[in-house]
């Protein structure tokens, strides 16, 4: 077993291993048996030093990492030229300077016979909701006496999609806010730069994750190529977002009609008319397992080879958009993991931070996942508050 | 006096005002004289109705909003219909869809004859800093064990900008976090939609505030065209950013070679040189004063016409990014109020927000600054946190 440092340990006893971020560390399974909980005993590939190191500075070393210091080969596939292509001619969004040292380190080469053979299903949160930050009457800040939309600070959209009935419906069904917008955006460029090949994206019919499916898609410079087919059994427990009546969420033609990549030819697996208020946990958790299942079936390891496919003869990565809850409801059912019980699964989904991920590879033998690492890192950053530069700055 | 309600105050007394977000407010200041702290006498706009609302549910409203209701006049000048047309042109970082309804509402219009005639300083505090949110040690959780630079998460910038020394020159002075630049741009952007024109930028010789200039110019579309003067004169009060050496900034020429659009042209007021760490706080305050001093003089309030300026004969506004201790250094002492003793100061500085902002706009007389609104809003987001999909997800 192979593990890669996180970050630096300095050794507190004669015993331990001296760590550095991204360090290889060799760990033999069978010399683990007198360790104490939380550490492992390895040897440094960078020092051929030997000593105890906290797990949980690490993370499983992909096992390409062991030898693309020697050697790299990349296996040139049709898909892969053409991802090339377009990341040439890619502006960034953080648009940064040109003369930047590249420094192309060994952990961004992915093992690219796994990523060609086998499928993947990255299941993801959506970005930041505008009633996260402005509350339940974000919407009322936001409207002129005349009833227009006005952008009341930086961090609303700068406005909000048409749609057939009132503003008001958007209370129920609030959109990303600019930071949500950001977020999905930067994932997305980050699976570029990773080189996933996203063939399949879903999301749940609630508009701040098609939002998120979008914004990962135009990162992924995939936007006219793969559409989204927006599942309404992907949405949240209905116990939590819909404890009275279903949202009104924006239909498929109003979506497609704001620009957004809608795929319509898409038949749901669970109608909207299907979901219930207030549904009991059980009936979640079978809907997800259902939805989960009925998604891996339509989605085949070998597509065909047709031009309507973005990516043809590779199987790559199915996106879902979803909520907290996904993210513990899809996976562990995927993985063969036993559901958990309601009360963790609350304690669970309140700590999955906007577009946190889980990520399923499919193992050789067809239908058998296993839950890895996300092909990508984690998003962290902190909050800005709203400043009132009259109390702060003029008066005493 | 004019107020402009920004949020719903549903009263609770028989003699209070209903006040809905975008309300205007007629306030009488000589009616005022009974009334308890924080409250006003106002009559609506809306709805005629006259009564007591809470003074910090309003905003001081700009005048042109009383009149653009019933007509709307545009100044046409050369400058104007320059920026029209790079707008038209302009891809939104929030890359939003098209056919969105755009309700333009009454604040987004700017008084015209104001920009056109006075000047303004706009002093902001740079965007999010890496240190800011993953700590002292960041450098060493992005450097691999050959001491190459690696983003361990993603809000760690792509790469690093190369300089001469070794990369440990940024541990003293961090660059923006992924996060910042895309505060940077957005603020940029709202300036660019309020059709605010920046003439002169000048920045702090910190990494961090020359690229929140950066970005802040490229969501104006002005990248090209305004150039950033580096001003050490800016820098933080070195008691608290320098107390044992000034840091080794990047010089002008690797600044450049980084693609920043420096004004290489410009002779600082403060060379690098003249900072001495740990200066006390009466000198802080006094190069403070020096410095914004010298920089409106610099920037006449009729600009010659010639043609390597961006917008010639158009005072417009002069940008100044520096840190959180910018904001209450230089604007009070433009607007010739006293400086706060050093504790005052201290506590003041930690409340002020990345991309937080003070706006001095001068008034008839020239050389007199009055603060006033700045040209946008306010942004305002929440944090994300780390996600670990092992411990959270997968483990019981």
């Amino acid at each position: 077993q192979r593990l890669r440092a996180l970050f630096q340990y300095k050794p507190q006893n004669i015993d331990e291993l001296m760590i550095n971020a991204g360090d290889l560390i060799y760990v033999d399974p069978t010399q683990q048996s007198d360790v104490s909980e939380g550490w492992v005993i390895g040897t440094s590939h960078r020092t051929g030093c030997r000593g105890f190191l906290p797990e949980n500075y690490t993370e499983k070393a992909h096992e390409a990492d062991t030898w693309v210091k020697h050697r790299e080969y990349v296996f040139e596939t049709a898909s892969r030229s053409f991802i090339k292509t377009e990341k040439e001619s890619n502006v960034k969004l953080n648009g940064e300077a040109h003369n930047l040292s590249t420094s192309r380190s060994v952990t961004n080469v992915l093992p690219l016979q796994n990523a060609a053979l086998r499928r993947g299903v990255l299941v993801m949160h959506h970005g930041e909701r505008v009633d996260q930050v402005f509350g339940k009457s974000w919407l009322q800040q936001c409207l002129t006496a005349d009833g227009k939309y006005y952008r009341a600070d930086l961090n609303f959209p700068s406005s909000l999609p048409r749609q057939k009935d009132s503003m008001k419906q958007f209370e129920c069904d609030p959109p990303l806010s600019c930071c949500g917008i950001f977020q999905s955006r930067l994932i997305g460029e980050a699976l570029l730069d990773q080189e996933v090949t996203v063939s399949y994206v879903y999301s749940s019919p609630a508009l701040r994750c098609v939002q998120t499916a979008q914004h990962i898609l135009q990162g992924l410079k995939l936007n006219q190529k793969v559409r989204i087919r927006v599942e309404p059994g992907l949405f949240d427990w209905t116990k939590w977002e819909a404890s009275r009546a279903i949202p009104n969420f924006m239909t498929v033609a109003e979506l497609v009609e704001a620009s957004y990549n809608i795929d319509t030819s898409y038949r749901a697996n669970f109608p909207l008319s299907s979901l219930v208020p207030s549904e009991s946990y059980e009936d979640y958790v079978s809907r997800s397992s259902a939805v989960i299942k009925q998604i891996t079936t339509a989605c085949p390891s070998k597509a065909p080879l047709a031009p309507f496919f973005a990516f043809p003869g590779v199987p790559g990565v199915i996106l879902i958009v979803g909520h907290g809850s996904s993210l513990a409801s899809l996976t562990r059912v995927l993985a063969g993991l036993p559901s958990r019980d309601s009360r963790d699964f609350a304690q669970v989904v309140q700590k999955i931070p906007s577009l946190g991920m889980c990520f399923c590879e499919e193992q050789k033998e067809e239908n058998k996942w296993q839950m890895v690492n996300p092909p990508v890192k984690t998003l962290t950053h902190g909050a800005n508050a709203a400043f009132n530069w009259r109390n702060t700055i003029l008066e005493d």
